[in-house]
């Protein structure tokens, strides 16, 4: 819950209007960063960096990494360039390459040349990294030492580093060309003896990624194996970076909003936006491609019911199941789909399971299909008593119903199945293939097996 | 990916029946413990355990620990009770208590004799904790430090306690009652002078839960203050536990899976199973209740078109948009409500903002509905040229479907808002009423909508 307490926002104002320094000062330096952020939050952007002036630079740092990044970015369009390149440097260089990427393209030309020549490069090879991959998201703070210190000097080259690196639990052990040779644990460092050697100590066998591997499958990685943080390699085996555990969390939260997103038909990157901050004019933009498209299938749909128009005019019992059989197939569907994408997501599975994967839905669907289609069989018996079935019995017309819903269960259950592993062997996120679309395709599917199993069974 | 190499799988049971010890110690010991229990997991439980015997404990623990929970549970049940209870010794509080908990009760009963009683005492006191709670999740084996210690024997103590604690860089400093006073970072200790007392160094306003907060509320809490470790407390505000950032991780994969699998109507509890290793059978009895739920709600709407039959064959054209009505329902309350679902479960919004979320969903849904209503308008002046429409113009017919597709798609928008938000009011978990119940509720509004304009609209 952001913005707990919206009644201390006229209270803050008067403490910024009476200038009262101290007061502001003692009220961020008590709470976590973390709350003092949401606490300032609410005010204007140029409010909230009237508040974090009177703080010492450490502290200020440390609350505005906190805040949301359209805060800090409207922050910083109001700063002048020099305050900006400050900022920037205070920031942990992860942090510091996402934000500035979502920078104005005029502020990022002005602003790149106040700054150190280090923090310069480090902010341009960051960037250069694809969005999603585990370069965008690793820092270049890690903790490195060489392999034939003992571990006293180690715990000391730690200490003197340990205010400029992200962690200190976790150093790498390098060699002269920054070959990742194992990793150590401060906890191994202080548990051995003060004259053994990094070499002797370390963990040889590094779980790592490539710098263009998936940011998931980073995160999977370091949730797998219960890491702090996980070595970064580039193309030459070279350590570049390190992913933190706390960014797992975030990663995986982030791919999470996003599976769900594309589940239900939503489009656009929201990575960073906030339900309630968006416009409605951007959440208009965002949903109303799906939606649109989707519309325009089941327009499609309206085709093929209006093709069997003449069906449906003598069957009009036939009518009455629509909905029902359009609810089940994309129910049933979808359950699949969500199964499999999960699945997929946990690795679990891999896409050359997919005939255990098939085998296992079409008994699993074979079992629905049975089920709902006595349940189909028994709703015509016991209410359409008296429907109008010309020439033919209403047991026929009820077969003909249950044997149609058995078939739609099966189909869009093996489709649902199908999609998403067809996506991921294509090397495209399953989850977009998931639920609407998909229900869309089994409607189609639906609408065709179910009028044509009709048109079959019965004597027209 | 589980199982990369199964191949792997005759070559172990050779190793197994030549009891060549000496190879399956050298294999166990290179990779990592969770590698290697992917590797022996395609064996037979009895296999993977004959493989296990052959390594020292602490090896046999790590590996144990990574088996799935089937595995592990099948492998005790074919051992004797003092096994079982060594194996429970060496493994983690939390991760003990959780398998303890699976275990058929015949084999609890006669194994808790077996162990040692501070071991009985953990089990029994963290089963107590009910599930879903930060209780249940937590760990005993945290490091503990008294105020008045200097940073150097702070140190020294950690160093000693290490090997039975799941982690040493953050201690919680508690006074003679266990009440929390702080806590340090093994950082902070290592920073410090060496006679710096601890009650000086350490943060005193820690974040914390109760044993009985919600898991995710906890886990959440470890991701917005990017901690190591998240301190427990009871009732009476002592230390009992804490929950680690790889927790942190688990809990909040497994809170993703369970909101995916009730987005998709999945029922049951899956939180251990792996989709592979489910029976059909189990799956059947997860995915069923809903599936044949829905579908009877689905005959209720065919009941709605039933008693519309008449309306439906003088008006044929209504027919053919039947379908994308639903479709578009289905889509436009999907996604305000895994928007509002995602948002709560972020802790982005709370019930209470209930205004200012239907306010925006009106906004998004009217432009929705306009945008809409012109395709729909569009389709009917284009491709129904010659529709039959007795007694009203073709302009008036398409007038009456785009305005029933527009009151669909705003009230399905908002029931898709204000389902969640009502059951976060009352407490129930808000991504249970989502999606498949949603589509279904919005069918049978979309058709009573639609059916409603048209027979009002049209003169009949």
């Amino acid at each position: 819950m952001k913005n707990t307490n919206p009644l201390l926002v006229p209270e803050l104002r008067e403490l910024l209007a009476t200038k009262d320094g101290k007061t502001i000062r003692d009220l961020c330096e008590t709470g976590h960063p973390a709350n003092v952020a949401d606490l300032i939050s609410p005010l204007e952007p140029k409010e909230v960096w009237a508040i974090l002036e009177y703080l010492n630079s450490e502290l200020r740092a440390e609350i505005f990494r906190h805040l949301d990044e359209d805060v800090q970015i409207e922050i910083m369009e109001d700063l002048p360039r020099k305050e900006v390149a400050h900022i920037l440097a205070e920031m942990h260089p992860d942090d510091r390459a996402d934000l500035f990427k979502q920078l104005p393209e005029s502020l990022q030309e002005s602003v790149l040349p106040a700054m150190a020549q280090a923090e310069r490069e480090d902010i341009r090879r960051l960037i250069s990294f694809r969005e999603g991959t585990a370069g965008a998201v690793m820092t270049s703070d890690y903790a490195a030492l060489p392999p034939q210190l003992t571990a006293a000097q180690a715990i000391d080259r730690l200490r003197e580093v340990a205010p400029d690196k992200e962690t200190i639990y976790y150093a790498y052990v390098v060699d002269d060309e920054r070959k990742l040779l194992g990793y150590v644990s401060l906890k191994d460092l202080i548990i051995a003896r003060r004259d053994a050697r990094v070499e002797a100590i370390m963990q040889t066998e590094a779980v790592y990624c490539r710098v263009d591997d998936d940011q998931e499958d980073a995160a999977r990685k370091i949730q797998k194996y219960d890491l702090l943080a996980l070595p970064v390699l580039n193309g030459g085996d070279a350590l570049v970076g390190i992913i933190t555990h706390d960014d797992a969390l975030d990663i995986i939260t982030q791919e999470h909003t996003e599976d769900m997103e594309k589940f239900m038909a939503i489009a656009g990157s929201h990575e960073d936006s906030v339900y309630i901050k968006t416009s409605a004019w951007r959440h208009f933009k965002n949903r109303a491609p799906w939606v649109v498209l989707l519309a325009i299938l089941g327009l499609l749909s309206g085709f093929i019911v209006q093709s069997f128009e003449g069906l449906l005019f003598q069957f009009a019992i036939l009518l009455t199941f629509m909905p029902m059989l359009a609810a089940t197939g994309g129910n049933t569907g979808s359950q699949a789909a969500s199964l499999v994408v999960r699945a997929l997501a946990l690795r679990e599975i891999h896409p050359r399971d997919i005939l255990g994967i098939l085998t296992k839905e079409f008994q699993v669907s074979l079992m629905l299909a049975i089920l709902l289609g006595v349940i189909a069989f028994a709703r015509v018996m016991i209410f359409e008593g008296n429907a109008n079935t010309p020439g033919n019995s209403l047991l026929t017309v009820g077969l003909a119903i249950s044997i149609a819903l058995g078939l739609q269960v099966i189909t869009s259950t093996l489709i649902g199945a199908l999609l998403p592993l067809g996506a991921a062997k294509l090397k495209l996120d399953p989850a977009v293939v998931a639920s609407p679309a998909l229900t869309t395709i089994v409607d189609i599917t639906g609408l065709l097996i179910f009028f044509l199993t009709a048109k079959t069974m019965l004597s027209i």
